[in-house]
């Protein structure tokens, strides 16, 4: 059998975040981004989720390296713990290997790295691959989409991008060069599915720069607090400019937009004068500052969040504070947003937000945009990524509506192996690609069955029966009842008192005690007695 | 001093659900509406939020009555549970008194409480209160608005509406018979904030009317699953007719919606021919058939839901269906919904949902509905009810837009004692209105503290370390640790080992253990060795 291509996706289909591809030809092996994924409220007490890196440790002598097309940490987080497996060059612009050298120091890997700054049209050699850049625009600067030539045809990877016209860094989405760079046609498009349920295209970045400028202008007294993404520095870049326009000085909370702020001056991606920026605890009168703030997805920790808690050590807002939050609210995060904004207003702010307010677009183009790149690649095959299981379902829908048939769009699920000879297109066994779930120092420890629990837990607690019983297993002594997070807690001592009656049951004259038997009876009675299921543990104590 | 009006909330405000307005005038009470709220995320295992009726309870010698604005469950939901209570009569249009009095037969309450059935222009004299009423457009049919005559002056409660020009009933908002009731014009006005963050219009529901017909129209093969809310019986009736038009039976599933249709059609609220519902289980081809589910707000138990997870014991979501979601996510639920439509479409269904279709309209009026409400009113005192903290403020927001001052608009908390004597208002002493938590049949008995422990479980489970003693409460054993889900679990009996050392270094010889000692000791051992916070109980036993 003849050679062919394998596209394998660890991660970001389906779900928001840790993308990750995978791509092989012969004894050759590349991988583009390697991200991390950060858990929603189904995945209590887990801090990360990363792909599984199983399949790539197993073949890393066929690594040749590791292209990463942004520095968003649903792209380069996953990069401190793939380094300590496996050992690869890595490739990306100055920004992006900014962020990634900045992660790695931190995470102590920094010297198993070998870090390659490369410019934005920059082509690479890598083993068969051949990988040529392009400059693709997002929200956060130096972003790049893909394509890489293989021996049966090109695979374009658009990154994350939209076809903004008109960004704040002039950096538009080079479509010329991806057409230049692709003669021959396209075999297939990896393409970018995050809006896929947005009609028509994403504003440009400039309406939001109006806009905040018309905020600024209007807003005389007070202070400003402006909450967006650490990420988005294009944004962050504007509002340095207006702040300067509006007689106002910056002040910069939560430490990734001060080191992002910093890093990105230093490499030239931002320009301000030093004494623009201040401590944000520096006297000034009100009406002279904008804070600067994280927080616009009400993470508990952020900056923006702590101040609607009350619980900032520097900031403390106040009625005459004007707040505006510059960030869209990533499915997933409504709750947390909503429950922000509501202590804002309580606090006497005046919130600028939503879709009152034209103070935020996208960093991912809508439908029209995908629309547009479908139409320009023209790929003989479409691989959805970059999208929750929605997302990348409507962008196959758009695909037919463009007219690719249903063999043409392959709708894959991470650890999918999408293998092609560059006519026809077929999937092989699948790889191993779980969720890997990172909780505290533990990586990959946190399995399924624990995170069950914790649901169960949260719903009704716990009941801990203490029963002492003798060497032959028979009751020896009054048993007891411990709980937590259980509804009849501390209300109803006559509720346990029954349930140790229920026990004592168990233990006819002369009969051994099964645990098992003990956890169901308590079970159906907790159940009977309060319509609610607490996770049950009978444990036997030797007297 | 003379007599006051007072106008006290004790739920609805800040949040969404439990509406319940409380008037008093001298020796006479009324109370507007008594819902249920239905938790989000951050009260694990929580079925239900009652408002807390002591306040009433303690005054019921004075209460004349209780009106119902309509017969959802955020309006109408808690009367099982108050009416255990007290005593007084209902008012309500036809279709409310029927949801009500089926709910107070389920509940077993109904021999407690006297309904009474009024018409849509009625007019009360409940003590000193004159309670005139007139028709809104909502998304139940019956829906009213209140004009309150009081000794000091009008109130205007606008209830839940909307000022739809062409709703699929015909039932306009009757603006000109609520300027008609007002000739001396409105002191107070209680007005619907939900939709205060959307700006223009809802879009009237002949809208979605129009684009069900075209889908409808459009989809000549496979089955057609349509999900809304059991009570917008407005919009069920429409599909009913096109379901007729294009030649499709109809069958209900989820008992929300089979009692809801039923009562409707009995009450003449609805009509269509017996011959067009059939069972969920029905031999048709795919193609004569649409399933009404409900669940478009992905709760666990819906019907639509159930079949997202594979669990409905009727219906198999297969490639081919076309599902519609008919209805607008509610804050709080995006997360549910968002993973229930991607299992859908795993499962191989086309699923037509949000922006992309035009399938749902609010039941509430948006920002220009509510100005023109401001503009007609003429409000002396405005009182924003019905929203989340932040939308009661940007009705506050939009009401200074529209000439009012700061002194007449007054955003409250729950349990606020708002008094006026007509000229002008004031706050007195706050009434208790805490949240009242439902957790399967205890009502109250879960407060906070038990919620706030299962949020924690939920982050880190549970560790129980089982220390036995001697009467002198010295260590007499070996210590053994149980624990769910909690991160080592299963995995490293090293660390449990290390902790039964740790316990074992708090006795030293000759010395008393302490119970707080132990725990604490407990839990810095796992925070340094996990970065993770499990509740700790030690548990001394006694040998």
């Amino acid at each position: 059998m003849k050679q062919k291509l394998r596209i394998i996706p660890l991660g970001g289909l389906g779900e928001i975040g840790k993308n990750m591809t995978v791509l092989e030809y012969g004894r050759d092996m590349i991988i583009v981004d390697c991200g991390v994924m950060f858990p929603d409220s189904d995945m209590p007490g887990i801090d990360l989720v990363l792909p599984q890196f199983d399949y790539v440790a197993q073949h890393q002598d066929r690594l040749r390296g590791i292209v990463l097309t942004h520095g968003h940490m649903d792209h380069i987080g996953g990069l401190p713990y793939l380094l300590r497996q496996v050992s690869a060059p890595l490739y990306g612009t100055a920004l992006t290997m900014g962020l990634v050298k900045r992660q790695l120091q931190e995470a102590n890997v920094l010297q198993r790295a070998r870090l390659n700054t490369v410019g934005d049209n920059a082509s690479l050699r890598l083993g068969e691959f051949k990988v040529s850049l392009f400059p693709v625009a997002h929200s956060i600067p130096g972003s790049l989409g893909l394509v890489i030539d293989t021996p049966v045809g090109a695979v374009v990877h658009t990154g994350d991008y939209k076809l903004d016209p008109t960004p704040v860094s002039g950096r538009t989405t080079d479509l010329a060069r991806l057409r230049k760079l692709t003669p021959n046609g396209v075999l297939a498009l990896l393409a970018d599915s995050t809006n896929a349920d947005r009609p028509g295209r994403t504003a440009t970045e400039q309406s939001v720069t109006a806009e905040l400028d018309r905020l600024l202008a209007a807003t005389k007294k007070g202070r400003i607090i402006i909450a967006t993404f650490a990420s988005v520095l294009d944004r962050l870049q504007s509002i340095l400019r207006l702040a300067q326009k509006h007689g106002r000085k910056v002040a910069l909370t939560g430490r990734s937009l001060e080191t992002n702020v910093m890093l990105a001056h230093e490499l030239g991606y931002m320009d301000f004068p030093d004494h623009l920026l201040v401590p944000a605890d520096a006297r000034l009168p009100d009406h002279k500052l904008i804070l600067l703030a994280t927080g616009s997805q009400g993470e508990p920790t952020s900056a923006l969040n702590r101040m609607a808690q009350g619980e900032h050590r520097q900031v403390q807002v106040k009625p005459g504070d004007t707040i505006i939050i510059s960030g869209g609210t990533i499915p997933g995060n409504e709750t947390e947003v909503g429950r922000m904004l509501n202590k804002l207003f309580a606090l006497g702010a005046n919130v600028i937000y939503g879709q009152l307010a034209g103070v935020h677009v996208s960093g991912h183009g809508a439908r029209a945009e995908m629309a547009e790149m479908l139409t320009i690649v023209k790929p003989k095959f479409l691989l959805p990524v970059h999208g929750e299981t929605r997302h990348l379902h409507l962008h196959a829908r758009l695909a037919h509506e463009h007219g690719l048939k249903t063999e043409q769009v392959f709708v894959l699920n991470n650890g999918a192996a999408w293998a092609t000879d560059g006519k026809k297109a077929w999937l092989e066994e699948p790889v191993a690609a779980a969720d890997v779930l990172v909780d505290g120092r533990l990586v990959g420890e946190v399995g399924a069955i624990v995170v069950r629990d914790r649901q169960r837990l949260s719903q009704d607690g716990f009941i801990v029966a203490l029963i002492p019983v003798d060497a032959r297993n028979k009751l020896a002594g009054e048993p007891e009842i411990i709980s937590r997070g259980f509804v009849a807690d501390a209300a109803s001592p006559d509720l346990f008192k029954a349930a140790c009656r229920e026990i004592k049951r168990q233990f006819q004259p002369g009969q051994r005690v099964a645990h098992e038997a003990i956890r169901e009876t308590l079970q159906n009675f907790f159940y009977r007695e309060t319509q609610s299921r607490p996770v049950v543990l009978p444990s036997l104590i030797k007297a």
